[in-house]
Order: structure tokens, then C-alpha cells, then sequence
């Protein structure tokens, strides 16, 4: 039996223990997708304590909070923060195989030296270990051996504090996620267009594009759009444009012609500035609507979706000609044969990490099986955070541990040759270096 | 190597053996659905064979039998019960890796004391040895140590045979099943409706009200929808009832609105009398239709679907705002991500256990390992049996060996801590408290 | 460790090695579905060298370079072939995980003796060892142990290959593969029309008829249909038909009309002549027009599809009522569940192996679970390479490697027992007398 998270936690080999420990666990950060407040970072305010680190903005605690019964004053209400972290400690203690339960020791062992057991009995324990240690987003990024990491931003933003943080060792780069331009069928579209002073369609392109150029001076290097199925019409985007300004109802036609045409505009320019091209799909959002109202988004009310994406996505794809650099992300898990085969029909099209609800042991090891069935794993772009809390760098440490654990279990059967030279590439470019080569 | 179905079948390590044998195997067993047939359990008539008890009515042995080529005859047709048994012992001998394989030898360990493995040479033996052995319905479910079964009912049935059971000392509860009043665009509805003498919308919402409620007077706690599809539209309900009555032909929006506006109607009354609503979508059936003609239904030509449910689940779902208790189960595994994410989203939602084709090692293993990755694997409400055979409570012990052993290899590979006070009630919850404690 | 590659590569246990070493090895080969061409065994040319071997036709080897971003140039391009086999290595020896590692070492091992390893250092040593030896196209069948191939033919081919190999110890088949007369609503359709000398509906169906006996009568025995999606619509295929020809745009529903009755005409041809229906479905094909132009088809640029197959397929057997024999593949594995379940509804229906992208250990393990979890897998058809490439039999090695492991790992496990007379009976079904047996 394996001690309960010891130095080898998931590495199950000699084999997969030397890859993690001389190759992986040295390797700095580049973490390209994230939800950091970068206004945060800049004011770089010490944390009161365990619970506003854990438990104020985390959905995922949340999520596993109120499925196990607990009333919402303790996760989003007036209780008090020890009373949140005592109803928290009481839930996770039985969460066997949530990954919440290892993020939450490795965090506690990495930034806090405690190696107690959450659990009921050591409430007390721990809360009062972890108020001995004090952290700042600052000191937490640079403990972590972080080089970049990249925000996630609307068109509009000011990017102040990208700018502040210049002088910060670890670069702080804006992302750019122009999804309420392309959100022509959400409420708060014509709103969002009149904010931007856009009165045309060649004035939407000229501020998508001047945006963009605003954007590539504070080190944008992604892009990013969320989507809530890929589109793919070829027509008047234009007409579409107009009518929605004008609050006319667009039929889905009108709609997806107008969403392909911008898709494929910021595509194109993203291609002429090498900006990396994110796709993420496949959520279904704010299914709740009267936490909704309460909460506002992303609270913990979201699913996983299960739409057909292969055509379209293919179709946009093959439109974009002479593409921009893309990674692909789809939160349904049984989309992942499909998307691994997307990825050779061109050059620059990537597979990315596994995300969201599937960041964990199961959904990491099946993202990489699949990319390593159908292509080759060596060129896996690994892992990103796409955290909100300052705390997630360890989930990097889980990432490598699984990929570690992958290839030492196929060299331990024989399945490929024990030779360092190869593993250990695979393992670092994983890692760290395909993200800077990919980037370019 | 380990001996074939020993004591700690399933079970590979002393963690996974101890949870099994100290915890889970004492706990009682609330099957909360199944098929049973209450006037069988009633007239408690002796079976015959082991032909009668296993071939009759299984159609999942059935299937097998087809697939392995042997004639009807010796499945649903005229051949002597010897013969039929000879037959299904050439074909399940050879089953590896097949539930029946494991659930047949299950039965004749704990019900027959019969250790022979079941293979071509064996089969006068253990028809011989079985004969020896006597049962009736109501044997075999207290020695199985059932508290509760929930049987699957139409609501205009008179649960006769619920109330004439009221002194045996397992709880017999009728299931609200009102499918065939939801069932709008199939043949016979109008003739059902004729059968409950409705009239009116009105009439139709006061026969559910006071089916429903003469259920509960037999204490039903639970309810249970098959959905072909999950119906998600608002609309005229009314005027489509009205139409269909008048033997109009309806729009597929004029389906869904009745479809959805009845789901709603009955999740009210759900949640207003603490009935928990069993949503079973996924399954395609009835797909051989001269055999249909020939067997009727349930006779073993069904297949997994594999339509859209995320977003009208959650659509339905949130228009039951302050919802019922809900579980969902689909029949198609690739599901069973997106379920694990509905489960969060309303807090007395949860993911039904594997159903069905589901039902099997690897079926049940995937399901828990998507309840523990996305939630709480220890609110989870654990096993019921589906079935239509007295001799099927194994299944029970099947499901407690497959959740023993994830757990154990968890703690085996020191991803979770040994504490076997976290761990056995883990298993004892999931075995029988959980349910318990949802009926509330 | 287990050595990389041994002799008992994917063996895990005694027992899986015992049923590959002692069952499994000596069995022939039935490949009743390749894509190899008639001409160039009838030809019988040597192989200039393991360029021209490996990387002339191999899509699958052309993706992993292209998605290691090697120039075109050095895949289908003038490059020199030590310059491509160069830039192959450099790829290949980082390819953990994907099947092309294995096979490639299998052949190299299995045909020219070489056990070195496929790396940077090896690569002139590699090609100088494989320069020693020389093949051609029948020496290569016939030390492959193949009794039979059925290759993937036109209509309108002449099979005059097929008759000049009659004397060939391996049965070359032709297979009948209609496509060009299903897929009405593609490009070429009705100049393909116009090549057949078809006029009429009535000339289309004496067509097929004439040319499947035709095909019969070079021992055709297998039919295959690749769908882009399964039709199913009862409508007027006359009328469509008639549009077609006359450049009309057909509706979906003409469409689907004229592809479902085709379907089902060829079914009951298939039916009375006893010949085997293959269904492949689920592949996006020539998802980059760019190199499509450049290229053609079959060049790597296709992906997994993601369409619903369920209710249109049993749909589709139902009516065929009678059904011929049929085999069904889909290329996307989130099928399996579903296709293991449409084969017990009719008698004649299987699951075809593992097909093309899924052609790999997980996919194919994957597979034969979804077959034993649903019913028998003795029954199931096995292995077939689908193959361009001469050198790929060790492909069939492979799969029995797998086959033995899992049933090797449940006896080991104690979920089976270690009989090897059922066992040893299992895998040679599977292997090669259940595909035998089913051609009837």
C-alpha cells in the first residue's frame, strides 16, 4: 500500500518517479489560461485566512458544498468564515476520488506545511496552522515558479493593471475574449455594441481590430472565445449586424452567419499577428436561474453540454485557410476522440488540456490517451490553471504527476523503451517547452 | 492468480476485502425499483426450476441466447425447461466477461449452495442439484435481508395486491408510473384516457392529483418516468390534449409543450407530497417489430439511444424551480458526465445509479467514477435491482463488491487516507442510508 | 519491468500468454476487409526499399509528421525516401502511446529481423539492415499466414485482377462497395450514372443486381457501404432519382428517400446471394480542401464524426425485415455502448471490430469490453486490417496480443475460470472460425 500522498503521490514506478522528480518537477510555469484579477495581483493584499483563499470565489468547493446538503449561508451567505471552512471540512472529508480533496492537501502541503488530514476532528488544527502563514498573490505566483500567466479579458478593458505589473518578475499578459461581439443573440449585445461606440459593421471590425493591436502592446499572445456550440453559415453577416442593432429578431441562420463571419475576421487577424486562437465549447451555463439572479455567473450552476461539433468545427476550420494557430476545448469528455482528429487535418490545430470538470485524475489520463492514440503526445501544449483563485499552481504538479504516471506505466509493461533521453524530452516539452515553441 | 468468484471476488486488497465483509455486506437492502410482480409475491407459489426461474421472463439472458444463434424455440417457444436450460448453459458458458456470467454463478452460490461452474458437462448436475432446492417469492427476499422493494405501477392500477401485503414483513410500495398520460403521440392514448374517463385538461390534472394520492395512501415515496427523449417546449398543453383527443394529428411542439407542461404538473405534486421523481431516458426499444408483434415488449429488442438531453434537462429542471427530488438515469454511458454535472445545479437533484446494459462491472465503475470526479461519490444513492426476478438481490452484492474495490484501490494507491471510519460510512451510506435519508 | 517489446509484448499474465503462445499464434488469417490492390500482387514487384514500404501510402504515418510539423516536402513531396524515412524517425521516436510506434517495431521485427529501436542514432543502421532484405507483395501475404483477403472494390471494376490471381495460394475477393451509386446528393453522381449506362431506375437496380452477381462470381462474399451519416426515410427514390439526373436539387428527405430504398435493395440482394453487409459510419472525410486539391483523397485528412446513429440504424435493420448479415462500424467510440446493443435485436447483426482510428490498444480493448459487457464476445468477428500497406498483418498479431490480455487479466482477476478448453476456444472463435462461420 502506498502511503496517503506521500513524495510519489500517482507515480507508481521507478520509472515514472524519476521522470516526475529530475524532469517535471523542475520546470517552470507558463500558465496561458487563467481568470486572475490582475487588480488583485497589482494591489497584492494579504489573505485573511484559509477561508477567503478557498472558499470566496471557488465554485467548484461551492458545487460540492450544496450536493452535499449544505444551506447556502454557509458557501455564499453571512456565516462567518470559520463556520464556512468548518461546513467545508465536514463535506470534502468524505469526497474520495473528487479532486478537490487532492487540490485541497497539495495546497495545504505546498504553501502551508500542514500534512494533517482534512477531516472534522482537525478543523480547529489546520485553521489555526494556516493563519500562522501569511501570503500575497505576489509571493504565491513567484514561490511557485511561475514565468507568465495569461488573463482573461473583455475588449474593452483598460488593461491598467497588465500595465502596472510590468515591472512584476512574473509577466502578466492579457487575453483577449471578444465573446460579446460575437454574442449577437444574447441579451446586453446592443448594449455592449453602443458602449463600444460601433455604429456599422465597418466600424465593428475596425474596433475588433484596434482592440486587438491595444491589446498585442501589453504582450497578448491568446486569444480566446467561448462558445456555446460552433457555428458555421456562410452570410450576411452584415445585414445580421444591422437588423440586431435595430432590435429586429434574427433567425439562427442570421445569427451563425454573423458569428462565423466575426469568428473567422478575428481569425484572420489573429493569423497576421500570431495570436493563438482558443475554442472553448461544449458548457451549458447559469442553469439555475434563481441562484442566477442571486449569484450572477459562473456560481456553480453550470453543466456539461452535449451538442454535435465535429462538422461545423471541421467546416470553420477548413474556412479559416491558411489558419491562425487554434486549440481546441471541449468540455464534453466524449468529444475527445473527435477533437484528437482534428488536430492533424491542419498543422497549427491543437488538442488542448483537459478542462474544467474534467481536471481531474480520470479526465487528464483520457484527454492524453486519446491525444497520445491519435498523434503525437510529445507535442501536447499540457497544462493551464484556468483558476480564479492564487492558489491553483499545484494543479500543474497534479498534471505532471499523471503524465509522469502514463509514461512510466507503458515503459513499466513494456509498451516503450526505458530511455531518459525520450522520456525526458516528452515530459519537459509537455510541461513547459511546446507552449514557448507553440507560441513562437 | 485469484480463485475464480471466491469469498473476496471483486475485491483486491485487504482495504477493498475489509469494507466489503465488515461494512457493506451486513447492510439491508431498500431496493427502490424494480419490476417485480406484487400478486407473485403474494400467491408465493413455489417455482419449479431453475428454467422457470431464470429463462422465464429474463430477457437479458434472452438476448444473449439470440446472439449466440440458438432458434427461438428454445428460448421463448415450446421446448421442455430442461432444454431451454441445456441450451442457455452452451451459450453463457462461453460469456466472458458478461454480467450473467457473474450474477448466474452469484445465484446458485447464495441461493442452491451450488459451487459448480456452469459449463456443457455440468449441466445435469446443477439442473439436479437445484431441483433439490425449493423457493418462493417471499424465501428469497427475506433471505436476501430486503426491507423495502418499490414495484414499477400504472396508475390506474388497484394495488390490490400492495394492500393485501401489507402484513409481510418486507415493505411492498407501489411506484407512480403515469407514462402512458404522457405519452400523447403514441398508439392507445386516447383509448387510456378513454379507460380513466377524462374528459377534460382539468379532468386529466385531477386523475393524476388523485391517482397520485391513493399511491400514496399504499406509501409510495417514489415516482418514475421513461422518457423516449427529455421534452422541453411551453406552450398550449390544453389545446394540444384537446387535439389529441379529437384524433387530430399534433406538431412536435404541440407534443412537447403537453409532454413538458405534464412533467411539471407532476413534479408539483411531487414536491408538495415528498414523492421523488425517477426521470429514465436513453433507450430505444421495441426495435425488432415482428418479434414485437410476436413477444410484446420488454422481450429483449431494445438498444441504447443516443440523442441530446443536456439542454432540455436543464431547461426542464429549472422551470420545476423549487423542484421535486430528482434522479437521472440514461441509458446511454456517454452520458454520464453531463448527468454528473445536472446533479449540482439543483440541490435535490441526483445520478441514478448504471442502469440497465449499464448494469455490469465496467458500467458501474464508470458511473461512480463520474459521480466521485464531479461530486460527492458519498451522497450517492447506491443500487436497485431493475429486475423482474426474485433471485436478482445479488446484484446488490455485485454493486458492493465493484464500490469495495474502487474505494480500496483508491486508498490501495494512496489516493485517499485509511480511516475506516471515513470509509465504512462511505459504504454503509451508499449501501442503504443514502436512500433512506433522501425519502427523507 | 516487462522488456519493451518481448515476445510476451501486452501478455500480462501466464494465462493470457498460454492463450497467445499455444491458441492463437497458429491461427491463419481471414482479412475480409483491406484496401490493398489486386494489380500490384498480381504484379508481384519487389519494394525498392522501407521508404517505399512504410511511407508511400500511409495516412496515417503522413498525420503524425504533419502534426510534428515536418514540411510536406518530406511526406508527400520530392524529398529524397532516405530524407522522408529520416524525418519519419525523428516523429516516430517520440510517438509514446500511438499504435504506429507498435506496428512499426512489429514489422520491423516480425519481417526484417530488426530489433533495434526506432530512434534519431538508429535511422542509417535501420535503413541499411531493411535494405538487406527484399519483398514482394505475395511473399509478404504468404509468410503472413493470410488463407484470404477480400479487397474494396467499385462496381464498375473489372476484377481482372482478381481473376488473374485465381491461382494465387491466397484468395484475393473482390468486395462490393456501391458508394458512388448511394451518394446521390455528392458531386460526380450522375457522370458516374452516365459511366454505368443507367437511364432509369428500374436500369439502376438491374445494375447493381448485374454487377453483385458479377462480383459473386470472383467469390465475392463481403459487401461494404462507408455512410456519411445512416439514412432513414420511406419516400419515392424513383422520383429523386429522376431529379438527380436531371440536375434538380434534391430535398434531405429525397435525398434520404433514395439512399434508404437503395439500402435496402442491396440488403435483399445481399440476403438471397448470402452476402455480408459491412456498415462504416461515422467519418468526417477531406476536412482541408486546400490539400484535398492538392492531394486527393485518403491523404490524412479525415476526422471522427459525431452524428446520432441510433434511431435511424435499427430503423434501417428493421425494415430490411429478414435482415442480410450485417456488420456495423462506427469510427466514433462513443458509439460502441449503442452498437453493442443493436446486434441482439436481429440475429444477424455484429459489431465490427475496432475500426480505423480506434484500431489501437485502448480502442480496440475498449471495443471488445462494450462486446462482453452486452453479450458474446465469442462471437465476435475479430480482426481485419483495413489496410493499404502489404506490411500490415502484424497488425492482426496485435489484436490477438490484446484479445489474450483481457481474457488473460479476468481469469487472472478470479472473474472467469482458468479453463483453458472454453478459454483456448474463445480466442481461436475470435481469430479466425467465427468470420468463417458467419460467411456461412
Amino acid at each position: 500500500m502506498k502511503q496517503f500522498m506521500d513524495e510519489n503521490f500517482l507515480l507508481d514506478n521507478d520509472i515514472s518517479q524519476r521522470l516526475y522528480h529530475d524532469y517535471a518537477k523542475k520546470m517552470p510555469i507558463y500558465d496561458y489560461h487563467c481568470h486572475l484579477n490582475p487588480k488583485e495581483i497589482f494591489e497584492n493584499k494579504k489573505f485573511d485566512n484559509i477561508t477567503r483563499m478557498w472558499l470566496a470565489g471557488d465554485h467548484y468547493k461551492w458545487r460540492l458544498m450544496r450536493q452535499n446538503g449544505v444551506d447556502e449561508k454557509y458557501i455564499t451567505g453571512d456565516a462567518t468564515d470559520y463556520e464556512k471552512f468548518e461546513k467545508f471540512v465536514q463535506c470534502v472529508q468524505y469526497a474520495a476520488g473528487n479532486p478537490i480533496y487532492h487540490w485541497c492537501h497539495l495546497e495545504l502541503r505546498r504553501y502551508f506545511d500542514v500534512f494533517d488530514i482534512l477531516c472534522e476532528q482537525n478543523t480547529k488544527l489546520i485553521w489555526d496552522k494556516c493563519s500562522k502563514k501569511t501570503f500575497t498573490p505576489q509571493q504565491l505566483m513567484k514561490s511557485s515558479n511561475v514565468t507568465t500567466i495569461c488573463t482573461t479579458d473583455d475588449p474593452l478593458d483598460t488593461l491598467e493593471y497588465h500595465g502596472k505589473l510590468s515591472d512584476f518578475t512574473v509577466e502578466v499578459l492579457p487575453t483577449f475574449r471578444p465573446d460579446k461581439l460575437v454574442n449577437i443573440h444574447k441579451p446586453g449585445f446592443t448594449e455592449y455594441i453602443a458602449k463600444c461606440n460601433i455604429n456599422t459593421f465597418t466600424e465593428l471590425k475596425d474596433f475588433i481590430k484596434k482592440r486587438l493591436m491595444f491589446f498585442i502592446d501589453f504582450g497578448c499572445k491568446f486569444s480566446d472565445h467561448g462558445l456555446d456550440y460552433i457555428p458555421f453559415e456562410l452570410g450576411d453577416a452584415e445585414d445580421a449586424f444591422r437588423k440586431a442593432l435595430n432590435n429586429e429578431k434574427l433567425t439562427p441562420k442570421q445569427i451563425n452567419a454573423y458569428k462565423t463571419e466575426i469568428l473567422l475576421y478575428c481569425a484572420q487577424l489573429y493569423k497576421e499577428h500570431n495570436i493563438i486562437m482558443q475554442l472553448h465549447f461544449g458548457a451549458l451555463r447559469d442553469t439555475n436561474t434563481a441562484m442566477h439572479k442571486k449569484l450572477g455567473e459562473n456560481t456553480g450552476f453550470d453543466s456539461i453540454n452535449d451538442l454535435h461539433c465535429a462538422a461545423n468545427l471541421a467546416a470553420l476550420i477548413n474556412e479559416m485557410n491558411g489558419n491562425p494557430k487554434i486549440i481546441l476545448y471541449s468540455l464534453n469528455p466524449s468529444d475527445n476522440y473527435t477533437l484528437a482528429t482534428m488536430t492533424g487535418n491542419y498543422r497549427d490545430v491543437r488538442f488542448g488540456s483537459a478542462w474544467w470538470f474534467n481536471d481531474q485524475i480520470d479526465g487528464m489520463t483520457e484527454q492524453m490517451k486519446a491525444h497520445a492514440n491519435l498523434g503525437p503526445l510529445n507535442k501536447f501544449l499540457g497544462m493551464l490553471t484556468d483558476s480564479r483563485s492564487f492558489l491553483s499552481y499545484p494543479r500543474h504538479e497534479y498534471f505532471r504527476r499523471i503524465l509522469c504516471s502514463i509514461l512510466g506505466r507503458w515503459v513499466n509493461e513494456g509498451l516503450f523503451p526505458k530511455d531518459y533521453s525520450i522520456l525526458g524530452k516528452i515530459v519537459q516539452d509537455i510541461c513547459y517547452n511546446n507552449v514557448i515553441e507553440f507560441i513562437g
